[in-house]
């Protein structure tokens, strides 16, 4: 892959002095700056198909109180996955992009960027791939299974019993998101949109992901789309970054390439059949910069530690005869990147080099389109 | 408005056993079934723009454990409604038309149809119109508070504090979404796609709406949306189906025209000041049919019923000079429309005439696209 060389901007920390004051009340209303920021392609989108559908799921029987004691008890459906897509005019032979979202976001993560530009949905379409963006099992418009929940408002099950719901305070966003290293004050080449914050801060929803069943519903849901749609490359970002991996591990025919976007962990917990499996696939990690910087979180580690279990990880693919590689700073020159790179400032010039590695190492055409 | 005659189709309930017989377990696989189903359109859908953004909002301060005890305390952004959105080509000038589902739903009722048909939400694009699809505040993409449940969790709450999370069993669907009197026995004229209930199923979320402040956040979001796009159709469904009154009391100019699909209420509390400034407004009330079939919920009274109120409520209108009118099976001839009529399978027919009516009574103009 060719270096490129980025044009460092030197972002005045006083930029986002005013978006930060307005953290400091309890409740102060935020300055809907959305719908007047959006920007306007200057060519259509020509799309042959849009819509959205279900992956997986299955039938719960559940009690009057799980349901929320407006009914009877009866059946509800629970850990289906949610997902839009969009499939480019004359793009439907082309290989199909999966984009999976991070911990307590949903796969908006992907689309319109806080400060209003096109999303990595969008620009993949463009460039000829059909894009299928879901919701986590249990997130977004994924749902979850709410019985716990109403039986210990019941007082059937003990408090303990219901999970923690998580969410990143605005302040814990800019260190493990690595904006900068304390909140308002942006490392100097950040190339996320700072002054954008408040409209990240937005896109939180609480993650109840420890409710899930294990293994994670998701990563059947992921599988058996890609194996629905006749193979596709499979893309996860953070808490989702692995999941493609899990996903490839279930049908790895279907998995044409797994691209893993600042990945939560690369496990080492992998055995041998299961990394001479997973070599089968072609994979990029791409990682972003400042990654030593500490996360503000005592109980995550540094970036840095999951850049290097990854690295870790590709040696163990490429030993196995896979095509493994990292896609970081030291391979690309981009300065600044941050956590959630699909938003930042040059999130297109990173989408290019993905797209390259993606013609490059994975088959464009596939048999046949939907 | 013209009436037209529909030709009745009797559906067999044989047709539905099949569906119906998984219901009988706890945790029956639901055959994935939605991508094969789904309908490729004649023709390309040309887009000037896409994407998604949020309006409203505000900063709410939570401790550790409100944040669900992954790190120490801070600031999320709460009450916030996201909002997705197709602008069609050369369509920049037409009134926008904001359609907002109903209870333990997302925005995903107005895209791809349970069997896989277009949405209402590409349709109205196709006839030219910008659509805004949001998701409620509290649902979905939108996200909720969950500080109180991690406050209940941790035992520094009393249980009862956090709210009922409501969800519809597949078996109280059928009578209160009115498919048919009993689960799995389909009106003999039902235009719901029968077949299809397991994946509608799947579009159920947690309902935490009684969470909210009051009034509800989601009526001056819609305000605010509307004011945003200098003018908006206000379409609102169920549960949301007063949310265009509510959010026309709030900015009148701004509400060009309101659809209330289905509505739960029509509220008989509004002053003769609110009725007047109501019917500054053209309004199109819109029902299906089977009406007094009994919902299946002892708390809920029958569709007719709320039928009702909104006849009450279009005569309080009209006395005072407002264009208000109803849509139903006496104005149209169309017979078997169920409560989730955008996704019936004559639901084009019915979005015809809803179209017909904003040309007829809304300006297609507005000052500006976007």
């Amino acid at each position: 892959m060719k270096a490129q060389r980025f044009s460092m901007g030197c972002r005045s920390a006083l930029l986002v002095g005013a978006t930060l004051a307005g953290v400091l009340g309890t409740t102060v209303t935020v300055r809907a700056q959305a719908l007047k920021d959006l920007q306007t392609p200057d060519t259509p989108l020509v799309l042959k198909a849009q819509g959205s559908f279900y992956v997986g799921g299955e039938k719960s029987e559940q009690t009057e109180v799980q349901l929320g004691s407006l009914g009877p008890g009866g059946h509800i459906t629970v850990n289906q996955m949610y997902v839009r897509y969009m499939v480019p005019q004359g793009g439907d032979g082309n290989v199909p992009v999966v984009m999976v979202h991070g911990a307590t976001l949903t796969g908006k993560s992907w689309e319109t960027t806080p400060d209003g530009r096109m999303g990595w949905d969008e620009y993949f379409v463009r460039k000829g791939h059909p894009v299928y963006v879901p919701d986590q099992v249990g997130r977004g418009r994924s749902g979850f299974n709410q019985a716990v929940f109403n039986n210990v408002r019941a007082g059937t099950t003990p408090a303990g019993d219901q999970p923690a719901m998580f969410r990143f305070s605005d302040e814990v966003v800019w260190p493990n998101f690595r904006f900068g290293s304390k909140p308002g004050e942006p490392f100097p080449d950040s190339q996320f949109p700072v002054q954008a914050a408040d409209e990240l801060s937005k896109q939180g929803v609480p993650d109840v992901s420890r409710l899930l069943p294990t293994p994670n519903p998701t990563f059947k849901a992921l599988s058996e789309l890609a194996g629905q749609l006749k193979g596709a490359v499979l893309m996860g970002h953070s808490q989702s970054g692995s999941f493609p991996l899990e996903a490839a591990l279930l049908n790895p025919a279907a998995a044409k390439g797994l691209v893993l976007v600042e990945p939560g962990r690369c496990p080492d917990t992998y055995s041998e059949e299961q990394i001479t499996t997973l070599a089968t696939v072609p994979i990029l990690v791409v990682f972003g910069d400042h990654r030593d910087t500490p996360t503000g979180l005592t109980t995550l580690p540094t970036w840095q530690a999951r850049f290097e279990a990854c690295q870790t990880m590709i040696s163990r693919l490429k030993r196995a005869g896979g095509q493994a590689q990292m896609l970081s700073p030291a391979e690309t020159g981009f300065r600044g990147n941050s956590h959630m790179i699909m938003q930042d400032k040059n999130h297109l010039q990173i989408a290019d080099l993905i797209l390259q590695w993606i013609d490059a190492h994975v088959s464009k055409q596939r048999v046949g389109g939907r």
